[in-house]
C-alpha cells in the first residue's frame, strides 16, 4: 500500500485521478489539493465520486507526505513544485507539458516559458519507454494529442515507410479543461467543427520529438475541436515511399504491439470508435487503407482524460512501484 | 462460479450484461445467443468488449446448460421461452415486461398481448423486493422509466403525503433499442426534444403498480426522447397533502434510503445530474423544493441502460445466489 | 422607412433582432451599441452577418436618433434608460424583464431589485395585446418560457376548463446567453438534462399573472437545460375539471388562433419538433391527449432567441409602425 | 414566373428546395413526387413546411409540365428519368451523382454503374461554369463535399503553387439522408467521429477531375461523420511548392472571389464556423496558415443541404432562367 497525493485534484484529470484510484487495492489517498475548493468534499466538485469521504485541501506539495504525486498543474507551474516533492522523497508522475521535452530549447520555444527545472524526466508512454518508467523518479506525462498520434505513426515509422506525417486529430471538450471560455460554451461547440491552433500547437512539437527517435519524419499537426465530451479520433494521413500492402502494414502493428496490455490493432478498414474505448485506458487502432497516390491512412481512438491523461498516469505510477501494470485500470469502454 | 446465459445479446442491454459479467469473479458466461449474428464474436457488435473470446450462437434457449439465464428478449418473446428455461433448471431474470405485474390484464391491455404463460414472478426493484428476490426462481426486471420514477417516489407516497403525481421523464436515444429507427435517426434526435407515448406509455401502468402498493396514489406518466445516449432524468411533480418542509422531505429519503448501496440521497436543492452515474448502477435523487403551490419536486437520474436494465439484472443475479449484492457494479459514474 | 437602434447588440438576442431587421425593407439600423465590442465590425462577434457594415459604438441610448430602440439589456439596467429613450421621442421595445408585471411588487419581489421607472407598458404578447401594442410607446417583450407556456395553456383557460397546471420546460442552451459559465460548458450541458430554479424561476409571476387574466389559475414552473442550442419545448400538464374530448380542446385552439400569423394548430396526437420552428417567428402547439385521470398534456414549440425573444421583437415593431405584422418573419423553421 | 417540379421530393434536399422555392418570386412549385408519399401533404413530412399546400404525388416524371424540374433522384436512377423530361422540353437540375463526370468511364468505375445515358451536361459549381450553367439544359449539381472541397482548392491550385492535396472533410448527419440506418442511428452518430470510405468515397474523383481543370494535382480525400446536423467543415492540407506568405495567399483567393456572391473570404487565421453559413448557401472560406514543413492549411464551411445541394440547385436555377443569381437565398447563417 503506497501513499499518494494529487495537486490540482479538482479538474478532470484530478477528478479521473480520484476515480481510479479509489478501485486500486494499493493505494491510498492521502491528499487531494485544490486551492479554490478548499474544505469542500471531493464530491461536491466530481459529482460521480459520491461516496468518497476526502475533501480537497489548500497543501503545499512539499506538505503531502506521500510515496507518490500526481502534478495535475498547469504547464509552467508544475516545474515549481516538482523539484521540492522530488526533494523531499516521492516520485512525482507530471501530467503539464514541462518535463516532456528532451530538448529544453523546444520546451521554452513552444512554452513560451523559461524552465527553470530542466531536470531529466522519463516520458511516460509504456509502449516505447516501459523499462524506463519502472526505474524513474519523475516521469513526464505524455500530451492527450501526442499519445493518439504517435501510437498511431509509430510502427511504421520505426520501419522507415514514410517520412511525412499529416495528422488531423479531433478533440472532444473536456480536453479543454474544466474551466469554461468562449469556445467550450455549448451553443459555440455544439453543431461545429472547430480548428485551432492550426499549424501552431504545443502538441506537434511532442509528436515530432518522440517520432524521431524511430525515423526521419517531417510532422504537421491540426487538431479540431468536434461536438464530444470525451475522445480523440486521430486521422493519420501518410504518404508510403514503398508499395507495400494494407496487410503487410497491419502486420506490423500486430508485431509492434502484440504484448502491450492497452493497445489494439484493429482489422484492414476497420476503424476505431470513441466509444469502444470511453472511459477506458485502451487505444484502439485501425484502418490502414491506401489509396491511389500512396497515401495509408491509419486512425487511432482514445479517451483523452484516461489513456491520454490519468489512465496512462496510473498505469505509469503502477510501473514504478512494481504493481501489476493493468491494476485498476481493466475497465473497457462504455459503449454506446 | 455460477454459469450464465444470455438470451439475446447483441442489443444494448446484452452487450451491457456483459460488460459487467466479464468482471464478476463468481460467474462464467457459456452463452451470448442472437439469430442474427450467430458465429460472429460478440466483439464486432459491442467494440468495447474487444477482448472477450466469446461468440454469438443460435441457440434454443433449452440448449443452454446455466445456472442462470438473462432473457434480453422483447416484449411477448420472453413469456414464451421462459416455461422451458425453468424447467430446464436454470433460474431466469427476464428484461421484458412480461411479468411484471401482478394483475396479468393490466398486462394484455396495455402490452396487447394474450399472456400464455400468467406464472409468479417477483417484481425485481432490490430497494423494496430484496427477500424475494433472493428465494425467487423468476425475476422480472423493472423497465427503465419506473426504476427512476419509483424510487423518486416511494418514500413520500410511503408516508401518505400525496395523491397526485405527475412524472415527467426526460430518456436518452440507447433506451429506445439497437435498432435504427426515424425515431432514433440523428438529425431527428439531435437539437431536439421529444414527448412520445404521451398519455399511453407501458410503464405507467407499471409505475402505478408498485406505487399503489405504498399507497393510495394517481399517476399520471409522460416520456421525452431527449439528445442524450444514456440516461434518465426524471422531474416528479407531486401535490402535498400536508405542510412539511423540503427538509423534513429529504429526511425521509434519507432514512427510506439508508442501507440502500446503489441509492444516494443528496441535500435539498441538489440536482442530479446523468454524468453522476452514467455507466453506473446508482440512482442520485435530489431537489425536494416546494413551491408556492404545495408542489414538490423531487428528480432522480440513473443511467437507463445500467441500474434501468443490466446492472440491476445484475444485482438481482447476485441476490439470487447469495453474492455480495454490490459485486461487479463498485464501478462509479463517468463523469464528465 | 424608420430609423432603429439596438442597445446591447452583441448578445445571441442583439444578434437576432440584426439578422431580422437586415431583411426588413422599411428599417434602417443607425446604431448598434456594446461597450465591450465598442469600434468592431458587427460580423467579428455575429459571424453569419458577414457582409454587414456596421460597427458596435459605445453609445449612450439618449444619443441614438432613432425612431425605435430595442433595448436588449439585462434586467434592472433597462429600466435606468428607458426614460430618457422616451422623452427623447422614440418608441422602445424592451427585451428584459423590466416592464413586464402589471404589478410592480411581483416584479421587485422576484427580480430582487427596487424599480425605479414604474410606469405603464404594454405587454408585447401580440395574439393577446394586439391593439394595445399597436398604439403603445413602450413594449415589454415577453420572456421566453412565458411565450411558449402563454401560447400553450390561454385557450384552455380561457374556456376556464383547467385550475392546476404544471409547466415543464425545456430549454435550449442559447436561452442562457453569449456569456459562458459553469452552467453552459459543454461537458456539462451535453449528454444531461438539468432541471434549474426548479420552484423559483421568474418566469413563473410572468406566467401566472397573464393567465390569471384569462381564468382562475394556479401556475407551477419548472424550467429544464437540454442538449439543444436553439428552441424551448414546453410540456404542460394539466388536470381537467370537465370530462370533455380531445377533439374538443383543439377546436378550442383552433378557434383561438385560427386569424394568428404565427401559431400553429396541430392535430391531435400530433407532437410539435423544434427544427420545425427553429430560426423562425413561429409557435407550433400540439398534443391535446388526454389521460386515465383527466390530465390533459399541452405541448408547445418555438424558438427561444425569435419568437421567445428578437422575432417577437420584430412583430412588436410592426405593430407599433403600422408595418405588415409578418414583415422580415417570413422565414419558416430549418428542418433537419 | 416559371413552373418547377421536384422529382423525389421527400428526402432533406427535397425539403430544402421547397423551403427556397417557397420565397421565390419567379417560381410556381406544380408538382412535387414521391412513391411512398403519395397524397400525403407535404408537410407531413416537412413539419417546418406546415403552410404549404401542396401533396406529394406519385407522377412520373413525363407527367409533369413544368419548365424546369429538380431531380433528387439516387445515383443511377436520374439517368433513367433525365432523358424523357428533356424530351418533354424541360431544363433539368440534378441533384444526383449521373451527370457530374466528363469521362463516363470514371463514373462507372466508381459508381459501379454503366450508364445508359452518356450526354454532356455542365457542371453546376457557378463559381467555374457561370456562362455554361446561363445556357445549360441540362445541369449537373456539384456533390456537397467537393463544393466545399473545390472552392477551398481552386485559386491556390490556378496559381499552381501546390501538386499535392489532402481533403479531411467533416460532415454532418443529414449528408447521409432521411432514412435511418446503423451508421445514422443517435447513439452511434453521437459523441463520435467516424471516418469513412477512407480512400474509396465517390466524392473523391469528382474533385480530382475538377479541380485537374486548373493545374496538376493528386488529391486525397477522406470524409468523416460528425455529431452536427448541417454543415460541412473542409481541412484541406496541401504542400506549398513556393516560399509564399500567408498574406499573399489570402490575397489570391481575394481576387478569385471577389465578385463571388455566395462565398466570403476570410482573414489569415480566421476559422469559419459552421453555424456562419447554416441554412445559408454561403461557403466561408478562411485560416491560410503555413507550417513549419510547408504545409498550407485552407478551412471552408459550407450547409451540406444548401449550398452543398439545394441552394445552389436554386443558385443554378436562377442562372438558367436570367432570374438574379442570389433571389430566394438572400438569407444568412443561423448563428447559434
Amino acid at each position: 500500500m503506497i501513499k499518494v497525493g494529487i495537486v490540482g485534484a479538482s479538474g478532470y484529470t484530478g477528478g479521473e485521478l480520484l476515480r481510479f484510484l479509489k478501485y486500486h487495492s494499493d493505494v491510498e489517498v492521502v491528499a487531494a489539493t485544490s486551492r479554490k475548493f478548499d474544505g469542500i468534499p471531493v464530491y461536491k466538485v466530481h459529482p460521480n465520486l459520491r461516496d468518497l469521504e476526502l475533501k480537497f485541501e489548500n497543501l503545499k506539495p512539499g506538505e503531502i507526505d506521500a510515496d507518490l504525486i500526481f502534478t495535475a498543474t498547469p504547464h509552467g507551474a508544475s516545474m515549481k513544485i516538482v523539484p521540492e516533492i522530488l526533494e523531499a522523497g516521492a516520485k512525482v508522475v507530471d501530467l503539464s507539458g514541462d518535463y516532456r521535452f528532451d530538448d529544453v530549447h523546444v520546451y521554452e520555444e513552444w512554452y513560451h516559458f523559461k524552465h527553470t527545472d530542466p531536470r531529466d524526466a522519463v516520458y511516460g508512454l509504456p509502449e516505447i519507454n516501459r523499462d524506463e518508467i519502472k526505474k524513474a523518479e519523475l516521469v513526464a506525462n505524455p500530451g492527450c494529442f501526442p499519445t493518439g498520434a504517435i501510437l498511431a505513426c509509430i510502427p511504421v515509422v520505426n520501419e522507415k515507410l514514410v517520412d511525412t506525417i499529416v495528422v488531423d486529430s479531433k478533440s472532444g471538450v473536456s480536453g479543454a479543461g474544466v474551466k469554461p471560455t468562449t469556445v467550450t460554451h455549448y451553443p459555440n461547440c455544439s453543431d461545429n467543427v472547430a480548428p485551432y491552433a492550426v499549424t501552431k500547437h504545443r502538441h506537434m512539437p511532442e509528436i515530432q520529438e518522440k517520432l524521431s527517435k524511430f525515423g526521419d519524419v517531417r510532422v504537421s499537426f491540426t487538431p479540431h475541436l468536434v461536438p464530444v465530451t470525451r475522445g480523440i479520433l486521430t486521422t493519420v494521413h501518410t504518404f508510403l515511399k514503398e508499395d507495400v500492402s494494407s496487410d503487410y502494414v497491419k502486420e506490423i502493428y500486430d508485431d509492434f504491439y502484440r504484448e502491450e496490455p492497452f493497445v489494439r490493432v484493429l482489422d484492414v478498414g476497420e476503424i476505431p470508435s470513441l466509444s469502444s474505448v470511453r472511459g477506458s485506458n485502451y487505444c484502439h487502432i485501425g484502418c490502414f487503407e491506401i489509396d491511389q497516390n500512396g497515401r495509408l491512412v491509419i486512425v487511432s481512438a482514445i479517451d483523452n482524460l484516461v489513456k491520454g491523461a490519468s489512465g496512462q498516469a496510473v498505469q505509469n505510477m503502477n510501473l514504478m512501484f512494481g504493481f501489476p501494470e493493468t491494476r485498476s485500470l481493466e475497465q473497457v469502454g462504455l459503449h454506446p
